[in-house]
């Protein structure tokens, strides 16, 4: 058991490290459909490790702009028209073009008609779904237990990013649970957003999604405990944590990852 | 005179401290239909009170939104088809659940459609307005002398917040002016969109629209002086008020507030 | 050719002093068509220098704002109908009240449509363009040498500010080229839209398009050198660089212009 439990840190913990590297050497394109409070956070976050983002909703442009995107985001926060028409041709123009894609199911668990959409995008394979323990709840009927996790990841053939105090990422086989993070993350609007759009760049240089799932989670989650040690508030700490993933480099990654 | 003035600083101060400490112990939901300038600096302005945003427009979820919070902010600004069918619905389903709600009628000096759009809502029972001289001149054909000020808010049955280099607070009864602020905040977009989301947030925990009012004004004043302490220009005077209002406790704004 | 090259130099970098106090002292009103990314950012970009931003897109009062602002700013960044239908009002509305507005074709080599609508408006006469080097390859078909952008500057009949690791603007005759800026900007989402937005402020105080652009260029970019020097990554240097806005003066932009 302890034996296990360090081959998973250490897998996901190289993982990180050369995914990281992976990002900077190839610029991903990820194109994000995502709310309008998250949109500058999250290409900021993804500029501070080398992607390329593009936003656009446009029923008429979207198409090209995924289909030349190594990586999608799909992102329900205030979900409207628009961008419930840019979902449409997004997932359909990824799925042609096999452009892997994340779905992050925001608030699904304050409005119906959202879990009612997020329930049919997941039967549209997204590689991964990240959300948090009141999101699974709505999403999937059922508390977020390691084994429920396990089953629905299994039963949809996605990989699932639970964020929280630990996060838990599963593909239905293996599970890794990250301890990393800072309490001031969630003291910031579109953090989590960000770690999805993170999660969608690791899937632009990463076959194996839930590889590139827990690399994310774990990126994201160094940053934040570094950004945190310079920060005086949450204002502070969103700037902070652009600057540390920035700055991260794989040594600094394995160091602080704690994976098991 | 000297003495009821003591007594509205003091009254003013305290509900400040105390609506501060409930809505970290609260946590209420505010409900933002907002530009989207600034809807990511009014997230994390209500994050760092501890409340929970949520900032969708979509007509189909908007009113599950709006019925499942505890208060609701209408703001002009960037005033499109999309936000107006939003605000037709939750000004409706805010009245049928009792949520509180406050209108910010930014720019309605720029624009005729925007300012009797702005008149017809006055008319929909808001608990406050929040504007500036431009705006209440534009809204209230009068210049925002205090005698029209107060005329104005018992004509309508409602709280004025009127922002400036001095911010003037009258229900028609009672007034109450704060000299608290910086010049600095007149430089960062989305301030007055922040100060109106916060008062709406005090809404979601005070009754007594006057008193959540001013509380809110001091509250925002205080943490601006504080910021501009720290900051060297308005990019991180923005940063620095995020942190300031995480950082508030209730002996600085007792001690901070300029309230007469 | 040293002698001409420095009158150049003093030109622009004497145009860049007198243009920011200008700015300070009229406080331009700038309208901003632009995308949801960069509109907090240009905000607070314009606010930095004293102008004066509106955004809204909403088709029913588009043309007073526009028709009352001092300059124009067509981004067609997060290009969708909303903002197309924007576009025609505001161009007509400034076309008619001599209004000058500045065109900024973002991601025009990535989407076909985009790049049709972009030859169109140039059509309707922005007195600038200001793009990259793929987007002036989507546009004009052209690789931008020196000799193309003067060629296509003049033809039609606008000034172009190239974005690159140095700058070119030219209007067809004069060529300025502007070694300023810092590789953090590239780090930065919405830099060359805040960059635009600059440009437009700058045409509401100044007729001659060249000098407005050069100008507005050495501005960013002597910002953006000075904000380096306090930055630990891109999310500081975002900050720092509204801060060095703020703080600029002319005879720090005549120090460090570096024009040819």
């Amino acid at each position: 058991m302890r034996h296990s439990q360090e081959v998973a840190r250490d897998d996901v913990a190289q993982a990180a490290a050369a995914l990281l590297d992976r990002l900077r050497a190839r610029s991903p394109r990820v194109h994000c459909i995502t709310n309008a409070v998250a949109q500058n956070f999250t290409a900021n976050a993804l500029l501070a490790v080398a992607c390329v983002p593009s936003m656009t909703l446009s029923p008429e442009e979207i198409a090209p702009f995924v289909a030349r995107s190594h990586a999608l985001l799909v992102n329900l926060g205030t979900f409207d028209r628009e961008r419930r028409e840019a979902t449409e041709i997004a997932v359909a123009t990824a799925s042609q073009h096999n452009v892997p894609w994340v779905l992050d199911p925001v608030f699904v668990d304050r409005a119906p008609p959202r879990a009612a959409f997020a329930r049919d995008l997941v039967a549209r394979a997204p590689k991964v779904v990240r959300l948090n323990h009141a999101e699974f709840f709505a999403l999937a009927g059922a508390k977020p237990t390691r084994e429920a996790l396990v089953a629905y990841a299994r039963d949809k053939k996605i990989t699932i990013g639970l964020s929280g105090e630990t996060d838990l990422v599963t593909d239905g086989e293996r599970v890794a649970t990250i301890a990393n993070g800072h309490p001031l993350m969630a003291k910031v609007t579109a953090m989590g957003c960000a770690a999805s759009a993170l999660i969608a760049a690791c899937l632009g240089v990463e076959q194996d999604a839930w590889r590139a799932t827990a690399a994310a989670l774990v990126m994201i989650g160094v940053a934040g405990e570094l950004a945190a040690t310079q920060a005086e508030g949450p204002g502070s700490f969103a700037v902070a944590i652009i600057d540390a993933l920035h700055n991260l480099d794989g040594p600094t990654l394995i160091a602080h990852a704690r994976v098991n």
